[in-house]
């Protein structure tokens, strides 16, 4: 069974480590590494060499939380965005989530989480301090607070919101309703109590 | 929206190399490279260093058709496995499954691929001549073709047999019948219907 030496170490190596990979189990890291094998030119070579180029060049940016090839990242340092909003999120990938999905050209903080005692993390385990800070500089006006719908999340919106308090900068979060081609009776009541009260004219 | 800039080319380049692997689709893929930056030393670098090495390193064993990094590969020597079976299988993927499946401790031949006309696909194209060398070679007592149970994957098992006509060797199948766990009115009929005609005493 298992105790089979099937191929070499090195194949081996490599699906195990593609296993760790989200969105890839044991099976699935077996069928993606035969696939990059039989695909050496384009793919394994290339995904090696994207790879080892990512772990070299990748840092966080120092003043938003941003993962970038530049600190500060190239959100912070792009001309055309307008210095005046800036949209809190927990992670990286909603900051990535709201760029595919907006219109607007703003700024970013990246928190790196959720307030959570039990887990022992606390506002100086986030970047909560920094957020501050952009904002003492003056120029913004306005901060969405795009945290997720969760009691960690809306926790953490609230000390932030503490934090600022006696400051003049408008704080607003993300509207709660039916999503975009949701349908009603799948839907949670919360969520489409949220929508109900929420209503607006055609 | 998506000509926005949202990471450096280097992190772009790898999500989109790691869409192209199987499993993996463009959000996922995302998701992905997100994880590997995250988590750089026990993941993103130790992945790039094990696809250079299988770059590097993996060959087609010229004997079955199996990927390994050894030519001939580890199964072919083996000195463990008996001569006297080779189990024939279309791709190195079922090559891997059924080792996992499977107590027996034999020899393989991978054909890449089955016989298909319409795509051009004809013997000169699959390891079929090398196939017939192994077991005119003389140890072969037995050749279990484990292709597919589709069209192509019959039409080469018949192929196969008819290159073989004339040798003493025995040529066997897999069984068709209820997969072990299966629920009997989630089965089509063909299935049904073959495991009923090869029914077995308790």
């Amino acid at each position: 069974m298992s105790d089979k030496r099937i191929a070499g170490p090195e194949i081996e190596r490599l699906i195990q480590l593609l296993a760790k990979v989200p969105g890839l189990g044991p099976r699935s890291a077996r069928r993606a590494a035969l696939a990059m094998i039989k695909k050496r030119e384009q793919l394994l070579e290339p995904l090696a060499a994207a790879m080892s180029e990512a772990a070299a060049k990748v840092v966080v940016c120092s003043n938003c939380g941003n993962v970038d090839t530049a600190d500060p990242c190239s959100i912070c340092t792009d001309p055309r965005r307008e210095d005046a909003t800036i949209i809190v999120v927990e992670d990286v990938a909603d900051l990535w989530a709201l760029e595919r999905a907006s219109e607007m050209s703003v700024r970013y903080h990246v928190l790196g989480g959720t307030l959570s005692p039990l887990d022992g993390i606390g506002p100086d385990d986030l970047t909560i301090r920094a957020l501050v800070d952009r904002v003492s500089a003056g120029a913004v006006r306005e901060l969405i607070l795009a945290v997720n719908a969760t009691v960690e999340g809306q926790a953490t919106a609230h000390y932030i919101m503490g934090q600022l308090d006696g400051t003049e900068i408008r704080i607003t979060r993300l509207a709660h309703g039916v999503p975009v081609g949701g349908e009603l009776d799948y839907l949670d009541e919360g969520t489409l109590s949220a929508a109900l009260r929420a209503r607006t004219g055609f």
